[in-house]
């Protein structure tokens, strides 16, 4: 029996030293996977990382060191970005309902821009900016055109998000106006988990042309276009990885001309799940193993309150993310077990009906792909349980990233009332 | 234009105090809900709080004061029930996979029973208990019968959950030569938002039967049975709340009947839901307010990072939760507003076309009935936003029971890789 190993490193000894439930990332499969992108795109692209995906700031750090700049969605966010290297000038900050707070947090640290997105955030942000030098915006604008290939359409519909392409002529009319602020240039974001290049390319395309007809129409400054991303990554069965070169020869074409055309104007791509996912795995130790009515059931001492996207949350049909005995590599896999974890509703599976080489207590499980969206998009505190450890390797050194939850983080910010 | 208040207290005034995004939580609903249901049932019910519900320490010590037991399910959930003043010996402890620590630390607690969920945990149990005296256990059975009225329907079914009815008899023999363990009773859970009692009943028959059926076969030992609980609160336009005086006319008579059989049985009802729902607001603040291709799209400083249960998982329909303006509760509702949060995901929809009142940015919102499976089964970390703060007014006073996440809570556990 084969144990696996991150670097040369075995996952059971990462294990043992750090304890379980982990998140375990491997920084080599974090460099290989932006350098390979950033290789095969066109140099004009500039490519943000998007921290919602994975804010952990060693995890940031590794991907702004290759060059990544820094797309941020809360001060937080903004915090963790500049620890982890991000200058100013390569950060930018969307999302809707930015509080005060955060605006200034943006304009004092001089991002590159502040994305805005709606009529009311630009008034209040330029009351914000006041008597100093304005600062750059851009506008986020919800499409009239519809996209295809992701679950969560972006355009063509009422959004929270950005403002409606037929509005943003007034919009800019009225930045003319505002001392405070300057637009720069427009952003929009078409949809999530896009596996298929030719819906990137097909909504890059229809990104750049809204944006030069809006140009066109309303004299808006084009000195950044920030052209969304969404690309995907395969967590099921059915599902085929991106085929990054076959985007690369099709979007440069698209880029090339766009940048002929406009040569003095910087474009973005965002990058969260394609950047991180392939990177991250979620290690568990089994707990109990157990036979109800003819399933095999592996409890495990981790499950969806770390890992929520296991849940499947949105598809009819439970799907399996790629799951596989950390312990038991070689084995042939014979047994279909269902893998739950510590919670107490029948939700709480992480896999169902895996082909699993035979699992016994004490064995370790790796949830694959779980790089991104993980425990800061999970219920990490259901049942008490708290924030699992984040273990980074880079250079075949393991290192602890994120301490795991103790008592006093989940106990010491709650108040007991006094009683007389 | 009246504003909302809670025991006298306006809400904007405890909104501006504590800030927002908050869950406020009303100690006279508490109270109320516990005392009518304890002067409703039957005397041999003792009711139990299910912790997972809420876990805040100074909303656990309000039920337990009134008398409520603590169900646990976590070593952290078994430490704020004790802060909570609840006895060892009116708390159990449940759940699937738990670790060897807190089986140690509910055998070092000496509380009431460890309610064991497999034989490999009753083995487990017994090697750790080792030489010291027998510890009281529970076997949670996995019942051969279905139940109705619950999304979650328990039985009958292959499940994580307990041993199923058919091997009780098994591990019963088992553990009669187990010196560490001693087995007092059963545990059976059959689902969960129950809001008809006519099903609580009916399961609670079903299960007090099959506990006299194992007693008879195996000569399980009945000094307690769990009978689960599972009632429900309404959260939807097409629901009625659930009738606590129907349930006690007909769930008492059920309950007299097995006590004359068995005078020294003591029966514990597990309550979560129920206890604290009704109790609980998330209260949030406008930060936007905007129209997207005719919808009013008004956006708060929080979403469903706090209230995940607003999504509406599980449901094929989104439904709302009950959502008023807390602002301008006596303006007619005129207008439907789609209620998002500082998510960049379409889905961050508290509430989807929810008549209100004209919002304005400013303008707070209460989500109610959220005393439940609040914070904690959400992803608060998620782009960083944090646990927010918690407040429970009692005696017409409004404490601060939870700080809200500060900037040092999400970055402080961070550990960044220093960078040759």
């Amino acid at each position: 029996m084969t144990e696996l190993s991150v670097q040369g490193l075995p996952i059971s000894a990462i294990a043992e030293e750090f304890g379980t439930p982990l998140y375990l990332y491997d920084g080599d499969v974090l460099t290989e996977t932006y350098t390979t992108l950033r290789r095969l795109l066109h140099p004009a692209l500039e490519l943000y990382f998007s921290l919602k995906a994975n804010p952990n700031v060693s995890v940031c750090a590794e991907l702004v060191a290759l060059g990544a700049g820094a797309e941020v969605s809360s001060d937080i966010e903004l915090r963790t970005a500049a620890s982890a290297g991000a200058g100013p000038e390569s950060t930018i900050f969307l999302g809707p309902g930015k509080s005060d707070d955060e605006l200034r947090a943006c304009v004092d640290a001089g991002i590159r821009a502040i994305v805005v997105e709606s009529e009311s955030e630009l008034l209040r942000l330029d009351r914000l900016v006041a008597n100093r030098a304005p600062v750059d915006v851009l506008l986020r604008v919800n499409p009239s055109f519809t996209t295809k290939g992701s679950g969560l359409s972006m355009g063509g519909k009422p959004r929270q998000f950005g403002i409606d392409e037929e509005q943003v002529p007034a919009v800019v009319a009225l930045a003319d106006n505002l001392p405070g602020v300057r637009v720069r240039g427009l952003h929009a974001y078409m949809g999530t988990r896009f596996l298929d290049p030719a819906d990137v390319v097909h909504n890059t395309s229809q990104i750049l042309r809204m944006a030069e007809e809006l140009h066109r129409e309303c004299g808006v400054e084009l000195n950044t276009v920030d052209v969304g991303g969404g690309l995907g990554v395969a967590y099921f069965d059915s599902e085929k990885d991106f085929d990054v070169e076959a985007l690369a020869s099709e979007l440069n074409q698209v880029v090339a001309q766009f940048v002929a055309a406009h040569p003095d104007t910087r474009l973005i791509m965002e990058l969260g799940r394609y950047l991180v996912a392939r990177a991250g795995t979620y290690v568990v130790r089994v707990r109990d193993v157990k036979q109800s009515r003819g399933e095999t059931f592996v409890i495990a001492d981790g499950g969806t309150n770390h890992h929520m996207a296991a849940v499947g949350v949105g598809s009819y049909v439970k799907r399996n993310f790629p799951i596989r005995s950390l312990t038991r590599s070689d084995e042939a896999a014979t047994e279909p077990c269902t893998i739950t974890g510590p919670l107490c509703t029948p939700n709480d599976v992480v896999g169902k009906r895996v082909q699993l080489p035979p699992v016994a207590i004490g064995d370790l499980l790796g949830v694959e792909r779980s790089g991104a969206y993980g425990p800061t998009a999970s219920p990490v505190q259901f049942l008490s349980h708290g924030y699992p450890a984040e273990v980074l390797v880079r250079d075949g050194v393991a290192h602890l990233v994120r301490h795991r939850d103790t008592a006093d983080d989940l106990l010491g910010r709650q108040l007991l009332i006094e009683r007389q």
